[in-house]
């Protein structure tokens, strides 16, 4: 059932990812294509309480598609937790004569449009918009391959003192309770152990790797923040077992948020952009556009749960090589 | 049906591409990991013949892992095209007690293999390592994200002096006759213009395009090097029907070809060294391993077609996005 | 003698360079300190004639310091060479109440700007900017070692290639008639040859050098593009010297112009951003700011030659490195 | 007086420094136009002791002058600070048939040759190589540029974080005792406020600024990590001074201290390299090579006091930018 949209509003919500510059291009791109308007809001549910809408133009776009974070920035939203903040978010989608939303952002963002969606028939699309890669329904969400390469290069910086030194260093990654950064940050840049919440156990065969460990090259451990033991309980049971290794620790942090998108991530952002107006326009709502096996599909917003296992192949490489 | 394999040779062949010194490493260890040595021949197929033998170590496989190129070197054989060649190759293969060969390159190396099972039942399979992603079995080649994220980065380099200008600038990217990197590319670094040898029609959307066009900005036109038309004819062709266009050309050229692989490429060296091992134990034999949907395929050698057709999904978003 | 500016008029000229964004930052920011209204003019001498002035702010400025381009736009301008033109730039300069210029590019836009002080008794500062570093008055341009660090970079990448395959290869870098370019991203880069237009004896040194060679390595050759013999000629000579070398070309053209500058492009931009202020506020005029043994120093535009020769020091070290 | 040397020892030692490698492939290169062998030491004064010793060739160090960390390994040496240590140290020089060291690394390394030149008249020259840029006698010590960039894009990195969120974010980087990478990685980035040792009243500045502070915009503090006040302390001053500002921590930690140097450290680390053998040749002993006012310069290692004060320009600029 295909749908008459003719004003789409467009935010990005939740924490900012590499790409989401790309996926608001491709949004007006492709809207634009079929005669649809796009406005944009900023900071996402906090603009539409605070009616903060703008107008996006293609070109002007078009030139920031290939920076971090967002243009139309994001921020979380207090007030849209409350009724009467929804209600004003309400009013404003209708004063501005927005006929059908799209949310780029992660699981708290779909829950936030679906509660839009309990006072209205206003059709809403979401766009997976996270470096953490924790969402059923896309095989990849919007920035982690950024992310992952952005920790990679670091990691792959530290392997020049480690390996200079001698020295084992333990390098937390982000992903949230998710061990996808983790797990591909620690693959691609030849970690020796990777300690993520889904596999506790490995703790256990890295003690036992270091026992009695006399090395002359680096020794990577690459810790995912989600997990059970922190940075400094790590590195306490390393010196444990074995109080010779010369230990450092590096937290990366927030440089894993930023910086340009890679590839990627902007095909990701275009591919999505483009999947949720054709999506709206196919009279769809209440649904999170994704690529699965490489194919767009829609996942209802009731369906996406947080948790997004490791994928059994990814698991198997961390047992071979990190074990 | 398990074959008992219990020395593996390994080699690279063709044009290097980023991520085969990650599936090197992966080789060696999925192979140390079952208890199989591997030993690497030097220079392709060249080494084969020169018996150019070397012992692979997984510690020192794993400090290279992500750097450019090939540590075993790669080279074109004319002496492999004859039979003289390909016998004195098998001699070295059965004196140095190799019961499997993994081959990395493309389809031309995938055929050099072939020859070499005409005369010979050593087991083999191919792993297609090319930046220009023009092998069927696989949605990606090895190198292929690498190559687009360079040539992406450099669009962006050019992007900055063609806004502080409000110029066009026609970039020539690699891919010989596959359009693939110039689509990437192209589609990522927001192009105005994609020409593809699949897509000859583009070069008339182009010129209807920029007929009377008087811009405040940049005009980024992408090419692909197996274009019909050189970027000399492309230029002119432009300056025949806008002279008032201020026009520069660059050739991006080899830089696409080196440099630390990314992510990506590193993750998809790994999957491909992995099963590139387990196709062997299990008995496999004369095909390429490679990453369809997601999921690790085993293609034979006589299905390996060098064309690859843009994905139609791709092909819309270039209509769509530079028309 | 101190002059009281009010109102300073900041545009950038010819070709654009990385740091030029940093400069415009830095000379709003040291105006309004001491309480002086900045104005920017869009693309250079043109924007001066079509009165195309935009107001400055500190904090945008900011947010784009560490983007490549110039977000003032630059352009080469025929009208400004007729008296009739500049007789127009001079009168928007005076309808807009500007009593003081800062203008940021190479050693045409100091002409230009020595033109306007034929007719007018306004003060001018110059900032040079240009990737070539081929000014007299500065030991470095703005946009050189960003320039410098691009080409390094490529040159590195490409050097995978070389060394998998041990190929050749003649690389052309940037730089007009200045070898500046070639000699740092060429000894920086490990280069077996530099090819420089102020030292036209070591094509000599090269041909010798190659006769016989025969390589299982890489062989770099930069190039610089204000050479006597084109890159095809380069390769020409080399094939009828010894013609088993396997040889490749690669000219890296306009992305050695973009990109975001580094520290050092940064800091430079900063630094004499501040210096033009200060020098305008100090009664200076018709004189470019440079930065000479680590030292801020004003230079007449009377005394800026084009040529910049390569100090003694650095040839000594292409002599030592590159024959 | 010039001496006659024929073969020199070389080693790394302290924390290692992107451009040793580039140092190291400079000695080799002028040393062997000079007909001087050289043997490296690895691991510092710890080789010394092991009579660790490795032939250098010029063509293998000539592909690794680009990477990052040092091929020689560095270690600190418990032992060299006993007088048996040393005593086996020279026995080993002397078995070694080595007539001049050249030793690349800190104020340390410095001290530690110093006591060798106590009971030996084996001459030695160092070459200042440490990220922390905190040595007298040379402008900029090798690492220093790269460890500049690599905190400078990490900033920026953040900073799109920090604009998509209005929020600030302190940034801690290194420098030991020193303020320079945070005054260069902060001017650079466009911080708002740099806090280093060397300027402890900017603490009050930043306070001042932000009482009452309600942005749209990002805000930059960059910390470096001498600073009297830890990171946690002042993130806890700043919120209560304005408990409404959303604020981030980031310490940026070892990546800093990795990665292929940027072309002006391979250039520094060429040109002291250079130096180095050229001091040998010329008689030289207990002096470190440096760059002041782009000139070459020796500096005996009694002058060479650990502290180096941030210069008055410099200090002027961050007065300027970030109060």
């Amino acid at each position: 059932m295909t749908k008459n949209i003719k004003h789409i509003g467009l935010f990005t919500s939740g924490g900012d990812a590499p790409g989401m510059n790309a996926a608001l291009y491709a949004v007006v791109k492709a809207a634009s294509a079929k005669g649809i308007k796009v406005s944009g809001i900023r900071k996402g549910f906090e603009g539409l309480i605070d009616n903060d809408f703008v107008e996006l133009k293609t070109k002007q776009l078009q030139k920031t598609m290939h920076l971090g974070g967002t243009v139309l920035k994001t921020a979380r939203s207090e007030r849209f937790r409350t009724v009467e903040g929804r209600e004003v978010a309400l009013q404003n989608i209708h004063d501005n004569h927005i006929d059908g939303l799209i949310a780029i952002g992660g699981d708290g963002t779909f829950r936030g449009i679906s509660l839009l969606s309990e006072i209205s028939d206003i059709p809403c699309i979401g766009i997976p918009g996270t470096i953490d890669n924790d969402t059923v329904g896309t095989d990849f969400t919007l920035g982690f391959d950024s992310a992952v390469n952005t920790a990679m290069n670091c990691i792959d910086n530290i392997r020049d003192t480690a390996e200079s030194h001698n020295r084992m260093f333990v390098i937390e990654v982000m992903g949230r309770d998710s061990g996808y950064i983790g797990v591909y940050s620690g693959l691609t840049s030849g970690a020796d152990s990777i300690l993520i919440p889904e596999s506790p156990q490995d703790m256990t065969y890295l003690l036992d790797k270091i026992h009695g460990y006399e090395s002359e090259d680096a020794f990577i451990v690459v810790l995912s923040e989600g997990n059970e033991l922190s940075i400094d309980r790590v590195s306490q049971q390393i010196r444990q077992v074995n109080d010779a290794i010369d230990l450092r620790v590096c937290k990366l942090g927030h440089i894993q948020r930023g910086g340009n998108p890679t590839a990627a991530d902007r095909i990701l952002g275009i591919r999505l952009g483009v999947a949720a107006v054709n999506a709206l326009i196919q009279g769809e709502s209440n649904k999170m556009a994704g690529i699965c096996n490489n194919q767009p599909v829609l996942t209802p917003f009731s369906e996406i749960a947080k948790q997004h296992a490791i994928d059994a192949e990814q698991q198997s490489l961390v047992d071979l090589f990190c074990r």
